[in-house]
């Protein structure tokens, strides 16, 4: 069950605090978070996959080589990616929140997300940390979800509980992203805690079990990013038994934090740069998992089909297009596809052929704030979904003249 | 050196007519083209290869098995496209020209252009084919340039004439796309046609090698049609002693025809839907051909990247970002970006690196209706270009409701 109110210090043992450090031009958002255990936690983390990576995410490789992290600090308002001096800046972050906490350099992460090619200064950031580290507490998780936008219109934050072996577990998590969202990687920041116990040897593939699943099936415009990264730490301050691979527990956790990830991914989707409405591709009947994810992504990521949702103009022939060009194999003549929202549902395509169908009724669902294309292969039974949202004019203001 | 005003009568041996049968809803534009040779010619065509295709690419594959053809019906306003009765109607438009034309089914291709999944009535293209095979003439080029336009704003065509041995051959074109243009494919429509004679031997793979280097280099939305197909014609009737592989006159072919479909590949994408800006983008000192391709396709493709050019926004770290996860490999360190246009060149990106430019002197270069960027990658020696266009509202607008 998703606590829509959780976030990164519902679980036991974390703390966080935000503030404006100076980066952003407007002085009443935040701009810089730090989220802090109480102890050193067992921690993995997901990174792009674009080649080109920030210079944050170069030092947090670094720092987690031992699977280990006590705090995070992360800054919005620039990317700190492609200027001169970005490992010291980001090193010199760490630096500074080591020295505050007394803790060692290497128990801190770094992430940036913002303008890449522009100087990040380190010296308002620096001089905001004492502020942050005198301000943690057991509730900044919210301010923490607020620190971390940037073109987003509302925070992204969530939790939720299970229980392993009778003890409950939490896990809580704040994301950010509505542009440079696209499969293929974390393509966004997501900062996850839990106060669950995990064995070291397990968190990597958990959490990239549940990355998969989720945020790598969001696309808002088909861009990675040089920034975006995936984080979980994992406190043991619950102090369940720990779990084994692929035991029962195991895969509780991966479910329940597979489910607060998509909840998150559905969030990111519907806060996509100038959206409208929520889009979701299922893909039913595939011949394997890897054609189901090729389509779902495909679907949400072509921008004729995104321009025809906004404009809730029923042309499927653009989705059937899209999984044509996946590279995704199936066969057309078994092809179906049904358009679903909080209205009804509507069969407009049936063995590769136009279903002849109420145009005013299509128009009537597609005009919602969610709505779920129902693909259908008749190849097999492997199924995967995806999250998109509509484009619209606004992304391009949005995107024409970011930076200033 | 390109004629502007040239088409596919242009070279000898060839008539051309278009008409109104009633399947746009506008009768003041022409829907209906037909392209005639006075003699079979030899005859290559290449295909979308979206798994999905439309019912007249699979008719004309069938025609085309001999390598020969006489006659294009094509229509626009309908793709023939996951209908029903799709490949009846496909074929029933080759027997009408064939019939008229006096000539063998088989001699006939047949090409569609329009929405998908609506059915595509034959008996008013039945209707006018008499009265197009009645107006062929050796101008009707042109009219059939219309004809087979969409959400085009204008017609694309050009022909081109080349002395082979001391005759001279020419070549004509005309092409139609503006939205669903991509990369991967022919991926819209082009017919050209030449009086050279070629040997039947060479020709797929004659017309392979131009299109790879023009229409697959275009993106206007990253999405491939089902209907897409670029044809080449060859009458002979200029006479030209044929010409054998890899000799001087079979390069200095595929050298002309392949500036004339880089000529209407730039004419396509600066059509694009809604475009303002043409966009070239050239990698140069790539490793290897390959990744050049890779990150000038997904440069020109990156939605970000296209709505930053609308906004003559030189947010370059875009350009670097796309490079990052086109799946090229290259080392950021040694990447360096020139923003050019016909009113100066700034080098933005050195090493890797912001370099400090004069914005307003960038907003001056990127506010031209034709933006060069620039890629070095200091890798190899390969280079690639690619061609498309910037991201509008007017995008949005068009295919929020292409089909009313």
């Amino acid at each position: 069950m998703i606590q829509e109110n959780g976030h990164v210090t519902s679980p036991k043992g974390f703390q966080a605090a935000a503030g404006y450090a100076g980066i952003r031009r407007n002085p009443n958002r935040y701009d810089l978070a730090l989220i802090v255990a109480d102890h050193p936690c067992t921690t993995a983390a997901v990174y792009t996959r674009n080649v080109v990576q920030a210079a944050p995410l170069k030092i947090s490789k670094t720092h987690l080589a031992d699977g280990k992290a006590q705090a995070i600090i992360i800054n919005s308002g620039n990317a700190n990616c492609c200027t001169m001096d970005g490992n010291n800046v980001a090193l010199g972050m760490c630096r500074h929140v080591a020295e505050n906490l007394s803790i060692p350099i290497d128990e801190v992460i770094v992430s940036s997300t913002g303008v890449i090619g522009v100087p990040l200064p380190l010296a308002p950031i620096a001089n905001t940390i004492p502020k942050l580290t005198s301000q943690l507490s057991r509730d900044g998780g919210l301010d923490a979800a607020h620190a971390i936008m940037t073109t987003d219109t509302f925070a992204k934050h969530a939790a939720t509980t299970i229980s392993i072996n009778g003890t409950d577990v939490t896990i809580g998590a704040i994301a950010k992203g509505s542009g440079m969202i696209h499969p293929n990687m974390g393509t966004m920041l997501c900062f996850a805690t839990t106060d669950a116990d995990i064995p070291k040897t397990l968190m990597q593939d958990l959490l990239q079990a549940a990355v998969d699943d989720s945020f790598n099936m969001v696309s808002v415009d088909g861009d990675t990013s040089t920034n975006d990264m995936v984080v979980l730490m994992a406190s043991g301050a619950a102090k369940n038994t720990p779990f084994s691979l692929n035991d029962d527990d195991y895969k509780a956790f991966v479910k329940a934090l597979q489910e607060l990830f998509v909840y998150l991914a559905k969030a990111i989707a519907k806060d996509g740069e100038g959206a409208t409405r929520l889009l979701t591709c299922q893909v039913l009947e595939a011949a394997n998992r890897q054609d189901a994810r090729l389509i779902a992504r495909s679907v949400v990521s072509s921008n004729l089909l995104k321009a025809a949702i906004y404009g809730a103009d029923a042309n499927w022939g653009r989705i059937l297009c899209a999984a044509g060009y996946s590279g995704a194999r199936f066969n057309p003549d078994t092809f179906s596809l049904t358009i679903q929202s909080q209205v009804g549902s509507l069969l407009v395509c049936d063995a590769g052929m136009h279903v002849p169908f109420d145009e005013e009724e299509a128009t009537r669902l597609l005009s919602t704030d969610h709505v779920t294309l129902i693909v259908k292969l008749g190849m097999g039974e492997a199924c995967a979904e995806a999250y998109g949202c509509d484009l619209t004019c606004e992304y391009v203001h949005i995107n024409g003249d970011y930076r200033s």
